[in-house]
Protein backbone atom coordinates (compact mmCIF):
# COMPACT_ATOMS: atom_id res chain seq x y z
CA UNK A 1 0.00 0.00 0.00
CA UNK A 2 1.94 2.80 -1.20
CA UNK A 3 -0.50 5.63 1.25
CA UNK A 4 -1.45 4.13 5.32
CA UNK A 5 -5.21 4.61 4.93
CA UNK A 6 -6.87 7.02 7.45
CA UNK A 7 -9.54 4.82 8.50
CA UNK A 8 -8.42 1.33 9.70
CA UNK A 9 -10.30 -0.95 12.02
CA UNK A 10 -9.27 0.81 15.26
CA UNK A 11 -9.96 4.48 13.97
CA UNK A 12 -13.71 3.91 13.91
CA UNK A 13 -16.02 3.82 16.58
CA UNK A 14 -19.48 2.88 17.43
CA UNK A 15 -21.85 5.19 16.44
CA UNK A 16 -19.67 7.62 14.23
CA UNK A 17 -21.14 8.84 10.72
CA UNK A 18 -19.97 9.71 7.25
CA UNK A 19 -22.27 11.83 5.16
CA UNK A 20 -22.80 10.53 1.31
CA UNK A 21 -23.40 12.06 -1.62
CA UNK A 22 -24.57 14.10 -3.40
CA UNK A 23 -25.12 12.40 -6.63
CA UNK A 24 -27.08 13.08 -8.98
CA UNK A 25 -29.03 10.91 -11.29
CA UNK A 26 -29.39 11.26 -14.89
CA UNK A 27 -32.01 9.35 -17.32
CA UNK A 28 -29.18 8.39 -19.59
CA UNK A 29 -27.24 6.96 -16.54
CA UNK A 30 -30.64 4.83 -15.34
CA UNK A 31 -30.88 3.80 -19.17
CA UNK A 32 -27.52 2.40 -19.12
CA UNK A 33 -27.42 0.41 -16.35
CA UNK A 34 -30.56 -1.18 -16.80
CA UNK A 35 -29.63 -2.40 -20.86
CA UNK A 36 -26.80 -3.85 -19.26
CA UNK A 37 -28.50 -5.23 -16.35
CA UNK A 38 -31.90 -4.89 -15.68
CA UNK A 39 -33.98 -4.32 -18.62
CA UNK A 40 -37.50 -4.50 -17.70
CA UNK A 41 -39.30 -1.20 -19.36
CA UNK A 42 -39.72 0.91 -16.31
CA UNK A 43 -36.16 1.00 -16.09
CA UNK A 44 -35.52 1.88 -20.16
CA UNK A 45 -38.69 3.83 -20.53
CA UNK A 46 -40.24 7.00 -19.15
CA UNK A 47 -43.47 6.00 -20.26
CA UNK A 48 -42.92 2.55 -19.22
CA UNK A 49 -42.32 3.79 -15.83
CA UNK A 50 -45.24 6.27 -15.44
CA UNK A 51 -47.09 3.20 -15.99
CA UNK A 52 -45.33 1.34 -13.82
CA UNK A 53 -45.97 1.29 -9.86
CA UNK A 54 -42.94 3.39 -10.02
CA UNK A 55 -44.54 6.47 -11.23
CA UNK A 56 -41.68 7.44 -13.94
CA UNK A 57 -38.20 6.29 -15.59
CA UNK A 58 -36.50 4.91 -12.21
CA UNK A 59 -32.99 3.32 -11.58
CA UNK A 60 -33.28 -0.36 -11.05
CA UNK A 61 -32.59 -1.23 -7.65
CA UNK A 62 -29.34 -2.11 -8.30
CA UNK A 63 -28.28 0.89 -10.22
CA UNK A 64 -28.98 2.47 -7.18
CA UNK A 65 -27.13 -0.26 -4.76
CA UNK A 66 -24.25 0.78 -7.12
CA UNK A 67 -24.64 4.40 -6.69
CA UNK A 68 -24.63 3.90 -3.21
CA UNK A 69 -21.35 1.49 -2.95
CA UNK A 70 -20.24 4.15 -5.21
CA UNK A 71 -20.45 6.82 -2.29
CA UNK A 72 -19.33 4.81 0.38
CA UNK A 73 -16.32 4.40 -1.27
CA UNK A 74 -15.81 7.94 -1.38
CA UNK A 75 -16.67 8.87 1.67
CA UNK A 76 -14.70 6.17 3.66
CA UNK A 77 -13.66 2.79 1.99
CA UNK A 78 -10.85 4.22 -0.87
CA UNK A 79 -9.47 5.58 2.07
CA UNK A 80 -9.62 2.91 4.93
CA UNK A 81 -8.12 -0.35 5.17
CA UNK A 82 -11.54 -1.85 3.66
CA UNK A 83 -11.24 -6.11 2.61
CA UNK A 84 -14.88 -6.05 0.88
CA UNK A 85 -17.77 -7.80 2.88
CA UNK A 86 -19.43 -10.88 2.91
CA UNK A 87 -23.06 -9.76 2.26
CA UNK A 88 -25.89 -7.29 3.37
CA UNK A 89 -28.08 -8.28 6.03
CA UNK A 90 -30.62 -6.62 3.91
CA UNK A 91 -31.58 -3.75 1.49
CA UNK A 92 -34.73 -2.10 1.36
CA UNK A 93 -35.44 0.26 -1.76
CA UNK A 94 -38.21 2.42 0.33
CA UNK A 95 -39.17 4.91 -3.25
CA UNK A 96 -37.89 4.72 -6.82
CA UNK A 97 -35.27 6.50 -7.67
CA UNK A 98 -36.21 8.78 -10.83
CA UNK A 99 -34.25 10.88 -13.37
CA UNK A 100 -33.20 14.11 -12.45
CA UNK A 101 -33.39 12.75 -8.37
CA UNK A 102 -30.04 13.80 -6.34
CA UNK A 103 -28.83 11.34 -3.87
CA UNK A 104 -27.66 11.73 0.01
CA UNK A 105 -27.40 9.73 2.64
CA UNK A 106 -25.46 8.83 5.92
CA UNK A 107 -23.21 5.61 6.91
CA UNK A 108 -23.61 4.99 10.52
CA UNK A 109 -21.20 2.59 12.12
CA UNK A 110 -23.71 0.22 14.59
CA UNK A 111 -21.03 -2.46 15.52
CA UNK A 112 -17.48 -3.48 15.78
CA UNK A 113 -16.37 -6.61 16.35
CA UNK A 114 -12.33 -7.82 15.87
CA UNK A 115 -11.95 -10.93 14.19
CA UNK A 116 -11.67 -13.99 16.18
CA UNK A 117 -10.37 -16.10 13.21
CA UNK A 118 -8.30 -13.58 11.90
CA UNK A 119 -6.70 -11.24 14.53
CA UNK A 120 -5.31 -8.18 12.11
CA UNK A 121 -9.04 -8.04 10.85
CA UNK A 122 -12.43 -6.44 12.14
CA UNK A 123 -15.87 -6.67 11.10
CA UNK A 124 -17.54 -2.90 11.17
CA UNK A 125 -21.58 -3.27 10.79
CA UNK A 126 -23.06 -0.04 8.99
CA UNK A 127 -26.55 0.67 8.81
CA UNK A 128 -26.46 3.30 5.33
CA UNK A 129 -29.31 5.35 4.14
CA UNK A 130 -29.64 7.15 0.89
CA UNK A 131 -32.63 9.74 0.93
CA UNK A 132 -33.42 12.23 -2.54
CA UNK A 133 -33.36 15.65 -2.68
CA UNK A 134 -36.97 15.27 -0.87
CA UNK A 135 -35.76 14.38 2.50
CA UNK A 136 -37.55 10.65 0.99
CA UNK A 137 -35.50 7.26 1.97
CA UNK A 138 -34.56 5.81 -1.15
CA UNK A 139 -32.38 2.70 -0.14
CA UNK A 140 -31.58 1.49 3.34
CA UNK A 141 -29.43 -1.30 3.84
CA UNK A 142 -26.93 -3.26 6.81
CA UNK A 143 -23.86 -5.25 5.60
CA UNK A 144 -20.57 -5.71 7.87
CA UNK A 145 -17.26 -5.07 5.95
CA UNK A 146 -14.04 -6.57 6.88
CA UNK A 147 -11.22 -4.16 7.53
CA UNK A 148 -7.50 -4.38 8.70
CA UNK A 149 -6.59 -3.32 11.83
CA UNK A 150 -4.07 -0.51 12.17
CA UNK A 151 -0.92 -2.56 13.06
CA UNK A 152 -1.79 -4.82 10.08
CA UNK A 153 -1.16 -1.89 7.77
CA UNK A 154 1.47 -0.22 9.89
CA UNK B 1 -48.27 -4.39 -22.73
CA UNK B 2 -47.58 -5.66 -26.75
CA UNK B 3 -47.49 -8.80 -25.78
CA UNK B 4 -49.16 -10.93 -23.07
CA UNK B 5 -46.18 -12.77 -20.99
CA UNK B 6 -46.31 -16.28 -20.07
CA UNK B 7 -45.33 -15.86 -16.34
CA UNK B 8 -47.84 -13.96 -14.21
CA UNK B 9 -48.13 -14.22 -10.30
CA UNK B 10 -51.00 -17.13 -11.10
CA UNK B 11 -48.85 -19.13 -13.08
CA UNK B 12 -45.69 -19.22 -10.61
CA UNK B 13 -45.73 -22.65 -8.40
CA UNK B 14 -44.07 -23.26 -5.21
CA UNK B 15 -40.64 -25.07 -5.55
CA UNK B 16 -40.60 -24.14 -9.29
CA UNK B 17 -37.08 -23.38 -10.57
CA UNK B 18 -35.41 -21.57 -13.22
CA UNK B 19 -31.79 -21.86 -14.62
CA UNK B 20 -29.95 -19.03 -14.66
CA UNK B 21 -27.14 -17.88 -16.95
CA UNK B 22 -24.15 -18.77 -18.28
CA UNK B 23 -22.88 -15.67 -18.02
CA UNK B 24 -18.67 -15.66 -18.76
CA UNK B 25 -17.09 -12.66 -16.72
CA UNK B 26 -14.30 -11.02 -18.16
CA UNK B 27 -12.05 -8.34 -16.69
CA UNK B 28 -12.72 -5.75 -18.79
CA UNK B 29 -16.41 -5.97 -17.52
CA UNK B 30 -15.27 -5.99 -13.86
CA UNK B 31 -12.79 -3.10 -14.33
CA UNK B 32 -15.37 -1.22 -16.02
CA UNK B 33 -17.65 -1.51 -13.49
CA UNK B 34 -15.74 -1.16 -10.58
CA UNK B 35 -14.69 2.32 -12.15
CA UNK B 36 -17.67 3.29 -11.80
CA UNK B 37 -19.49 2.05 -8.73
CA UNK B 38 -16.77 0.20 -6.68
CA UNK B 39 -12.96 1.37 -7.17
CA UNK B 40 -11.27 -0.67 -4.49
CA UNK B 41 -8.23 -1.63 -5.69
CA UNK B 42 -9.01 -5.49 -6.00
CA UNK B 43 -11.25 -4.54 -8.72
CA UNK B 44 -9.45 -2.78 -10.55
CA UNK B 45 -6.21 -4.34 -10.58
CA UNK B 46 -5.15 -7.97 -10.76
CA UNK B 47 -2.14 -7.87 -8.62
CA UNK B 48 -3.95 -5.54 -6.06
CA UNK B 49 -6.48 -8.63 -6.12
CA UNK B 50 -4.09 -11.24 -5.82
CA UNK B 51 -2.60 -9.59 -2.64
CA UNK B 52 -5.86 -9.16 -1.48
CA UNK B 53 -8.45 -11.96 0.71
CA UNK B 54 -10.18 -12.08 -2.67
CA UNK B 55 -7.33 -13.84 -4.20
CA UNK B 56 -7.23 -12.39 -7.78
CA UNK B 57 -8.61 -9.67 -9.95
CA UNK B 58 -12.66 -10.06 -8.61
CA UNK B 59 -15.97 -8.52 -9.23
CA UNK B 60 -17.48 -6.20 -7.21
CA UNK B 61 -19.88 -7.88 -5.06
CA UNK B 62 -22.65 -5.44 -6.41
CA UNK B 63 -21.41 -6.29 -9.95
CA UNK B 64 -22.20 -9.58 -9.33
CA UNK B 65 -25.56 -9.05 -8.14
CA UNK B 66 -26.07 -6.40 -11.25
CA UNK B 67 -24.73 -9.49 -13.44
CA UNK B 68 -27.64 -11.99 -11.86
CA UNK B 69 -29.67 -9.64 -11.94
CA UNK B 70 -29.45 -9.40 -15.97
CA UNK B 71 -30.00 -13.48 -15.73
CA UNK B 72 -32.79 -13.47 -13.75
CA UNK B 73 -34.24 -11.06 -16.02
CA UNK B 74 -33.46 -13.32 -19.50
CA UNK B 75 -34.48 -16.61 -17.31
CA UNK B 76 -37.95 -14.91 -16.24
CA UNK B 77 -38.52 -11.34 -15.25
CA UNK B 78 -38.84 -9.84 -18.81
CA UNK B 79 -41.55 -12.44 -20.03
CA UNK B 80 -43.60 -11.81 -16.99
CA UNK B 81 -45.86 -9.48 -15.20
CA UNK B 82 -43.04 -8.29 -12.67
CA UNK B 83 -43.42 -4.98 -11.20
CA UNK B 84 -40.23 -4.82 -9.65
CA UNK B 85 -39.16 -5.78 -5.56
CA UNK B 86 -39.01 -3.92 -2.52
CA UNK B 87 -35.62 -4.72 -1.58
CA UNK B 88 -33.67 -7.89 -1.18
CA UNK B 89 -33.77 -10.21 1.97
CA UNK B 90 -30.00 -10.67 2.25
CA UNK B 91 -27.20 -11.10 -0.20
CA UNK B 92 -23.94 -13.79 0.38
CA UNK B 93 -21.07 -13.33 -1.63
CA UNK B 94 -19.94 -16.86 -0.40
CA UNK B 95 -16.77 -16.65 -2.68
CA UNK B 96 -15.10 -14.07 -5.19
CA UNK B 97 -16.00 -14.16 -8.77
CA UNK B 98 -12.78 -13.53 -11.13
CA UNK B 99 -12.02 -12.84 -14.02
CA UNK B 100 -12.59 -16.10 -16.49
CA UNK B 101 -15.19 -16.75 -14.37
CA UNK B 102 -18.32 -18.21 -15.91
CA UNK B 103 -21.68 -18.23 -13.80
CA UNK B 104 -24.84 -20.05 -13.76
CA UNK B 105 -27.49 -20.40 -11.04
CA UNK B 106 -31.08 -21.22 -10.25
CA UNK B 107 -34.02 -19.21 -8.90
CA UNK B 108 -36.27 -21.21 -6.81
CA UNK B 109 -39.53 -19.50 -5.58
CA UNK B 110 -40.05 -20.45 -2.42
CA UNK B 111 -43.47 -18.41 -1.00
CA UNK B 112 -46.36 -16.97 -2.78
CA UNK B 113 -48.64 -14.84 -1.28
CA UNK B 114 -51.53 -12.35 -2.94
CA UNK B 115 -51.34 -8.41 -1.89
CA UNK B 116 -54.18 -7.52 1.07
CA UNK B 117 -54.17 -3.89 0.19
CA UNK B 118 -53.79 -4.42 -3.86
CA UNK B 119 -55.42 -7.73 -5.30
CA UNK B 120 -54.22 -7.30 -8.61
CA UNK B 121 -50.52 -7.81 -7.32
CA UNK B 122 -49.09 -11.18 -5.49
CA UNK B 123 -45.56 -10.88 -4.13
CA UNK B 124 -42.86 -13.89 -5.18
CA UNK B 125 -40.33 -15.34 -2.31
CA UNK B 126 -37.26 -16.52 -4.69
CA UNK B 127 -34.33 -17.64 -3.00
CA UNK B 128 -31.65 -18.01 -5.62
CA UNK B 129 -27.77 -19.29 -6.09
CA UNK B 130 -25.31 -18.35 -8.00
CA UNK B 131 -22.37 -20.65 -8.75
CA UNK B 132 -19.29 -20.92 -10.99
CA UNK B 133 -17.62 -23.48 -13.24
CA UNK B 134 -16.12 -25.64 -10.41
CA UNK B 135 -19.52 -25.59 -8.67
CA UNK B 136 -18.78 -23.20 -5.83
CA UNK B 137 -21.42 -21.35 -4.72
CA UNK B 138 -20.76 -17.59 -5.10
CA UNK B 139 -23.83 -15.49 -4.54
CA UNK B 140 -26.97 -16.72 -2.22
CA UNK B 141 -29.84 -14.29 -2.18
CA UNK B 142 -33.63 -13.84 -2.08
CA UNK B 143 -36.11 -11.47 -1.93
CA UNK B 144 -40.23 -10.82 -2.61
CA UNK B 145 -40.58 -9.53 -6.22
CA UNK B 146 -44.00 -8.33 -7.45
CA UNK B 147 -45.94 -9.82 -10.18
CA UNK B 148 -49.15 -8.80 -11.45
CA UNK B 149 -52.24 -11.43 -11.47
CA UNK B 150 -53.17 -12.71 -15.10
CA UNK B 151 -56.30 -11.38 -14.67
CA UNK B 152 -54.51 -7.91 -14.04
CA UNK B 153 -52.78 -8.66 -18.21
CA UNK B 154 -55.91 -10.29 -19.41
Amino acid sequence: MAKIPSWAFDDLALGQTFPLGPKHVTAEEIIAFASEFDMQPMHLDEAAGKASLLGGLAASGWHTCSMFMRMVCDALLLDSTSQGAPGVEYARWRRPVLAGDTLSGETEIVALRRSEKRPRIGYVTCRHRVWNQHGDIVLELENAGMFLTREAVA
